[in-house]
């Protein structure tokens, strides 16, 4: 193995896109501040005053928004309470791998949709529906998803919310990299289209740091009580410790101007892989645009086998993640996520190059 | 309700135990010194450092150590792991209500052996298990038990011990007290006994704070890589942030101080206890003098409706838990656990009057 290896694996950020001196500033206050609280068990809803300015963020009561552990923890606590064994679970095909782990540890019966060029075909979905499948919820992420980097077009956003209200299933809407718009406009989430059959999920490992494991979710009035018994009866509660870095982390204003950094150091990230991609890869792959997140989606142009192409990267210095973990029912053999905010401009140009070169071999 | 309610419900330290300061050091020092690392995504496994010295503390190698978001969620993984749907598990009768609750999620078929006056009846479980049962595990507190207080006996755990060696389950040793002495000596916990056999959980919620949300499992080799695995699929990792503060706070030798101002305090809040216990309710039950611990267990002599003791309690100002909350098939009637480290000597005083005067009125 090279001895820096170039890692085109998962969607982490930079170090260097870490506020190290402005969260120990936040831990100190809030220890100071809230001290019996915070050290204390509390209940498993989470910490209060970082509940209320979520709720304020996205218009809800406070009663519905819960904090925990990352909004992955959430989302199976969700499953969990949601789905019983056998039952249908909608998903994008492609779409995020610790969802579908998450799902089928749950037992949910998968039914993937193809995130084509245009997005997903609503038809389809109608047709499914029609035919008389009853998913218990469509678990989405509309913006920059994971790992194709698409957005979801308004009027599809309009045609699930007007299909979960027609058929009865809730809508998981994952909304991680909402916040990280490098340029274009903001769609309507799902979430403020339909809010009673939403569970909005997000957290700030994107956009404060991982490392707090702070997410949470926002969810309909009726779900609320049994997700927060699941999440009490299994960790009793999350770290208000961490909860509170956060909050003081937001009221000092400090998550708007991260944003702009983060903004501007990952858009320079973006557009210099889809040069490198527009240089080296043209005749080989076809690839998403995003305009904001964390993910390149990129699909080769003719049937390659995955392995073979992760260890012919490998052997260069690169490492890749296995496409059919992204893909509910089989296939992904040609597809590739391309990460490119944890990487240098250096690191980029060198692993597109990388694989390239990995691609013609196989 | 009275104003001031008195809570003889959950085992909560005081918040007088924080030591509120000296954790706001341990942020800033964690952040300043391990800040990419914490700051970041990690293995599910845990931070490092806190690892290895966890490992040398319980002599044992640092790859058996998992830390997670408190002992609970690590027993939830593990409990899934290990059971299938209506596979035996053994537990102490009465036992940790969380516990029960998990187990049962877990759909495991829950055998409680009586803890009389004189701990189990190894004789009962040898029986049982020459009958020909084979619990998967073994779900024990062997140090200042909850929510009796009881301390297994050392011959017990030799027995226990050989029991599992023979019969081939489990032990899941829940150690969360043991450093929590405030008097006799040390018995050596099963863990020590058969380490291939145990799952060892700990937890510093009782040591430095619950906030922190920091509990570990010491686990055997075999099972260690698919727990780790779970926790991964289910939350990706706890916060390294919190870890590193538990860390800090170890390598400076504030645990052990901390001990000694936690011994002291609760030694007179189990003295005040017992005290009052003796003057006001000796001849209405029996109760456990406990060693060190939380919880002193009570039994009342003559057969009550625990939930009319509840409510009569509330009305004069005490807050009791259900009993029967702690019986894993059935009984806790006349069943009460004290807290006494949560609550003022003065609160205690107070409290054990009303219970006294509450019994004497159902």
């Amino acid at each position: 193995m090279k001895e820096n290896v170039i890692k085109f694996t998962r969607g982490v950020p930079p170090p260097e896109s870490f506020a190290t001196a402005k969260l120990a500033e936040c831990a100190a206050a809030a220890l100071a501040e809230y001290g019996s609280v915070i050290q204390q068990y509390g209940p498993a809803i989470g910490f209060k005053p970082l509940r209320e300015w979520i709720a304020a963020e996205d218009n809800t009561a406070v009663e519905r928004v819960i904090v925990g552990q990352g909004s992955l923890q959430l989302l199976d606590l969700a499953a969990h309470l949601i789905v019983s064994p056998g039952e249908p679970v909608y998903v994008e095909s492609p779409s995020y791998d610790r969802t579908l782990t998450i799902l089928r540890r749950a037992k949910a019966r998968l039914r993937g949709f193809a995130l084509g060029p245009d997005g997903l075909d609503v038809d389809e979905i109608e047709q499914r529906l029609a035919g008389g499948e009853r998913p218990r919820f469509f678990y989405l992420i509309p913006d920059f998803q994971n790992p194709s980097g698409s957005v979801m077009a308004a009027e599809k956003r309009y045609a699930i919310a007007r299909l979960a209200q027609q058929y009865d299933f809730w809508v998981i809407e994952d909304s991680p990299y909402r916040a990280l718009r490098y340029r274009g406009e903001e769609l309507p989430s799902i979430y403020s289209l339909i809010p009673e059959r939403t569970l909005l999920m997000s957290s700030y490992s994107k956009t404060i740091c991982p490392g707090l494991r702070v997410g949470y979710m926002v969810a309909p009035q009726v779900l609320i009580q049994p997700l927060v018994k699941m999440a009490e009866d299994t960790y009793i509660n999350s770290s208000y410790i961490t909860q509170a870095m956060v909050f003081e982390f937001l009221r000092r204003g400090w998550l708007d101007s991260n944003l702009v950094e983060l903004k501007e150091l990952y858009r320079q990230r973006l557009d210099g892989m889809l040069g490198c991609l527009d240089e080296h890869m043209a005749d080989l792959a076809t690839w998403t645009r995003p305009e904001g997140g964390f993910f390149i989606g990129l699909t080769l142009n003719h049937n390659r086998s995955i392995v073979r192409l992760m260890e012919e990267a490998q052997k260069a210095g690169l490492e890749l993640t296995d496409g059919r973990g992204f893909f509910p029912e089989g296939g992904g053999e040609n597809f590739v996520r391309l990460p490119f905010c944890g990487v240098s401009l250096a690191e980029i140009e060198q692993g597109i190059k990388i694989l390239a070169q990995a691609v013609r071999a196989v």
